[in-house]
């Protein structure tokens, strides 16, 4: 066997031993998936013990030796430099992945496991009792897990940064802070605006009885329109909406409101602008490591720029709204374009993240994202964490918080360890802000096809400066490679000036 | 430690060993259900390939050497005679199984599985062009590797009695045959008396128009009258119906047929027989060998029980009738109990065995059998098998077969290796009869109560003498435990005898 051949059979089975990571990963999201949409409640016992066998068995396969002789084999062998630079993305992706998976002892991922569940619930009951102190043991015992697994991946940088490089690989708190700050303090005047705006959107014309079956008619619809491929994924219903699946059977999850069709309609469109990015991966890097999204920030762009770019467009509504009349069959006969589309762009300072409009949904993750840091930096306590939270949320967004369940405990995240992934959120805001100007310079008559309902030319755009580049570059990088420049929130920024100025009628 | 704790420890550590295939064959039950319900058309490719990897780390846990070594530590233990008979037989479960497993070289099992996809694919060609002569060369490959496994498993012994005992473990051909030419014998003059009657019912009663949401709401009413729990189970739509899943997550599926009801009616009952089975299985040996069913035929008695005692019986219909009515509003309104059971009870020798009445339904399996027992034993050659399958059908049913695809063809089960695996439809039977003639003595007024909708009774029964047993026993021991017989046909013959000569109005 020559020395050529034996390096490709290396590298052969390298990718075979990651084939079966992504299967059993693809199984996994699928049981998670039926768990919650059709699983009938009994079943959750059994089924968590079937996710326990699953998910401690993806984790040995990833902790496999073998990986790790295989990569260090591959690396020392003299035709290396031969392999073109998507085989060697390729294997430094594995190696990361394979790198941090070993250098966890198996004892805290047990004991970060074991907590997440036991945090989870009690955060449920925390949650529900709105009482913090409640909590409070349990996010400081995960708060010190996490720090200790940052320390394991890599004792010699800040381990908030460790974590951050999980989610956004490349980003630091650094960069993230330099964004965050230009975005809060480029926010805060546009927010203030827009609330002492005398033009206030009327809502009314979008909170009217719609029944089930029409919503649903609208989200197939929908799948329609943005080339969301039926055949390739499904949409169903759960209680909080998501998108899982891999390529050829990507899912989306809605949550139907009688009374406002709007809450559905926005989360259907969030959630194809995910699964439309599984689906568009490179099929040729299909079972590899590039063969996935670029990072959680860039999945939220993807997501992002589908619901508000897009959806909340006055061109797309130009298309939509007498489709939307159409299916509803009168509800919305009388309603007229520009009002409607005010009200879907309605802006209002509140409480809750996930509820929160475009534009103030950004100052919901730059709280949490401050708090954060001031946490691990050791400049806060946990003690003053609702206070801290209640502040900022005063001071950023003129809210007042009147109970730790419209505040600091509203998200889930914490309490599994879950520090560092709220970035991503806003991050996926700057990201989409930056593509919008590329995007307008590339294709400018996008905006027009758009009004004849061709959303061809954006989704294709999206496809192939986004979706079929996999996981070839870290996000700073792929931002640069697409548009040229650094990322930055000027072009956001903008977006949001430009486009609320029109609605609320700012000078 | 003390001998009789390390005795318990590596009892426990033994069903640790087991829970984990249970989980992971219950993982892969979730998944196939999910292909055959909701999965989008395009997933199927990267599903196949989720399969084999979640198969073959099924088998890796099967063939276990520690699970071999734990057996033999435990058998060798001097406190193994203290051991409960349900502890031993957890154990004696356990190494069938695992000597099942080890004693097949991993490239048969390969082997096998190869020539199964194969076979399929040529099977369904085949079955579509209706042309045997395409599907013998893969028939004969499967059955010849079918036959070298038997050989593994036991070279001592014919190879399709040992085929046979994978479905009915303590089962031979003798006995089969025994049992199955008393049926026949029994069937034909039965058969042949119904066909002549001049009393044939009205089957244009059942066949009228009934929307799908219609049938639902029927299905879902099938639930509750069965107390088939809906929190631990579903009612899905599929091409092919089956029941998948185990204890607290038990899944029927079914396929409306729009102009007859009573297609997925029975469909249902049938299913929901297969899985009250699965609900109803002892709790504490939940994850045990000894927490899965008796055997196939002890499955299909519970379904045919359900679909048929129960399901075509005057008594279930004095009840079920008003609120057919009721739930289809108007479309059977005219209706009247007695010609309406005459027709669900419709008797007529068809050539399809899936399709069959309870009464021909026996006929198709004796003549797959007797011609499965001929070809094991080299008595036919596969090129005579469709002119044997076709004079057996005139004889025995007095049906003339045109083609092969609604001849031998036309099921799947032999494309896959699945010999030996029909016996158990018909084991099903005679089993039910014999349960009925014992229910009959032990709650004489279960018919009584039937008629007022009450089916706690009978259920209870079934529940007690049946599911809860586990696989306790082999069947033919658990008829005996039961019923306090060996197992026989007598029963069977006599209820369908008194059945339907009241239907027909024979003398």
């Amino acid at each position: 066997m020559s020395k050529v051949t034996r390096e490709i059979d290396l590298y052969k089975k390298l990718l075979e031993k990651y084939k079966e990571i992504v299967l059993l990963n693809s199984i996994e999201m699928n049981i998670y998936w039926d768990m919650d949409t059709y699983m009938p409640e009994k079943g959750v016992e059994q089924r968590s013990e079937e996710l326990a066998i699953i998910s401690g068995l993806i984790h040995g396969k990833t902790i496999d030796p073998e990986i790790g002789a295989l990569l260090k084999e591959i690396k020392a062998n003299e035709n290396y430099e031969k392999l073109t630079p998507v085989e060697k993305r390729n294997i430094y992706l594995f190696q990361r992945d394979y790198d941090r998976n070993t250098k966890i002892p198996k004892e805290l991922v047990e004991a970060i496991s074991k907590q997440s569940a036991l945090g989870n619930s009690i955060w449920k009951k925390a949650f529900a009792e709105s009482d913090y102190e409640l909590f409070k043991p349990e996010l400081i015992k995960i708060f010190e897990l996490m720090k200790k697994l940052a320390n394991f991946l890599d004792p010699t940088k800040d381990p908030y940064d460790v974590l951050l490089d999980l989610n956004e690989p490349g980003f630091t708190r650094e960069i993230v802070d330099g964004l965050f700050d230009e975005l809060r303090d480029g926010l805060k005047p546009l927010i203030k605006a827009i609330v002492n705006s005398p033009k206030q959107p009327d809502y009314s014309l979008i909170e009217r009885a719609c029944p089930k079956d029409t919503q649903e008619k609208l989200s197939e619809e929908l799948a329609k329109v943005t080339n969301y491929d039926l055949n390739a994924g499904r949409i169903d219903e759960t209680v909080h909406p998501f998108t899982t699946g891999y390529y050829d059977d990507v899912r989306v999850t809605t949550n139907y409101h009688l009374d406002d069709f709007s809450s559905s309609f926005f989360s259907v469109l969030h959630e194809i602008g995910h699964a439309l990015y599984e689906q568009y991966l490179p099929q040729k890097h299909k079972y590899q490591p590039i063969g996935y999204s670029c990072s959680d920030g860039f999945h939220e762009s993807q997501s992002r720029f589908i619901e508000n770019f897009i959806g909340r467009s006055s061109e797309f509504w130009q298309y939509f709204l007498p489709k939307l009349k159409a299916i509803t069959g009168g509800i919305f006969e009388d309603v007229e374009l520009d009002p409607f589309v005010r009200a879907i762009n309605r802006v209002i300072p509140s409480k809750i993240r996930v509820e929160a409009d475009p534009v103030t949904y950004s100052m919901h993750v730059i709280i949490r994202h401050e708090i954060e840091k001031d946490l691990f930096a050791g400049k806060i306590s946990f003690d003053d964490l609702p206070q801290i939270w209640n502040s900022k949320m005063k001071e950023y967004l003129g809210v007042d918080i009147e109970n730790d369940a419209e505040g600091l405990l509203q998200d889930v995240h914490w309490s599994g360890g879950g520090f560092s992934s709220f970035p991503s959120y806003a991050i996926g805001n700057i990201i989409d802000g930056q593509l919008l100007w590329k995007m307008d310079q590339e294709i400018p008559d996008w905006r027009k096809d758009m009004q004849k309902g061709g959303l061809n030319k954006v989704i294709d755009w999206l496809k192939t400066k986004v979706h079929q580049m996999g996981n070839l570059y870290d996000p700073l990088e792929l931002v640069k490679k697409i548009t040229g420049e650094e990322l930055s929130t000027k072009y956001y920024l903008n977006y949001l000036r430009k486009e609320y100025s029109k609605i609320y009628e700012l000078k």
